[in-house]
């Protein structure tokens, strides 16, 4: 799928079919997610493929109970080793290089899952420490996402922008 | 471009030809960039377009004298505006969703300019409030990352990635 076309193809899917999504699947949107961009190339991210049904739904109750979440069959939860990121940059790292580099990530699977023709959603309403319970994080790693990716059972339109010019200066 | 594609060539480019980037294209650019999801659609960024030579030497000063910051015939900008935000999420907003909102769009940029042919790097090290003084921002917006672009001079190769068995946990 062209760049463009995946760019602006790409939804916030809420609802899946119970189809599952195959191991060499979620091994494409990972390699994709790991080709983002880090500050210092650090890659301070880590992610963890939830395809348990109970762990699944615990992360569901984590994200205030949005039942897509449990719905879908695989949810890739990233999280953040922020002192990765620290050791190198300090405050700076911790606090922002970090939390961009595995926003990049995401982004970079969204549009592979766009192209695979999968759905997914950029979850970022749940407890970090919920969550954290639910997959026995070690204390190093912070989840700052969640993507449930599934087969869509919804086409939603897309959601409406701002337009560039509102959104832009230009210094000339 | 295909999107696999666009995603695997993408590069750092620090160092640019002379030739201009016109009007046309930095808007196809900004175009993919405000495509990126954001939480509850806030869309809470805004995007600087820097031609002018002296306040690209400004920047450059602000990013530690990093040359190629002068050097590009266009360097982009990108604020956050937290309390965006923030008015509806709060501290979560202000400090997490808002970055990860304009990093997705900052990656969504970056695969239009690859796409494009053209080059440009994701830079992060520079002095907020001194760009902050070089543009005259507004005091509600917050510069979180610098975007020269231009045509490439330099075609490097990809920096190494960990493998994704390294950074993935499976849960079945």
């Amino acid at each position: 799928m062209d760049v463009w076309a995946a760019i602006e193809q790409r939804r916030s899917i809420r609802s899946f079919t119970s189809a599952d999504v195959s191991e060499s699947v979620v091994e494409r949107i990972l390699e994709a997610g790991i080709r983002a961009p880090s500050a210092g190339n650090r890659q301070p991210w880590h992610f963890y493929v939830v395809r348990n049904r109970s762990v699944r739904l615990a992360l569901q109750q984590a994200a205030y109970g949005q039942s897509f979440v449990g719905e879908a069959p695989v949810v890739i939860v990233v999280c953040v080793h922020p002192e990765r990121s620290a050791l190198r940059y300090g405050e700076r790292g911790r606090e922002l290089y970090c939390l961009q580099d595995t926003a990049a990530a995401v982004e970079n699977m969204l549009l592979a899952v766009t192209a695979l023709g999968l759905g997914a959603c950029w979850v970022g309403a749940f407890s970090e420490d919920a969550a954290a319970r639910a997959l026995s994080l070690p204390g190093g790693l912070r989840p700052v996402a969640l993507v449930p990716v599934g087969e869509p059972a919804q086409s939603p339109g897309g959601a409406p922008r701002r337009p560039v010019a509102e959104v832009t200066s230009v210094v000339n």
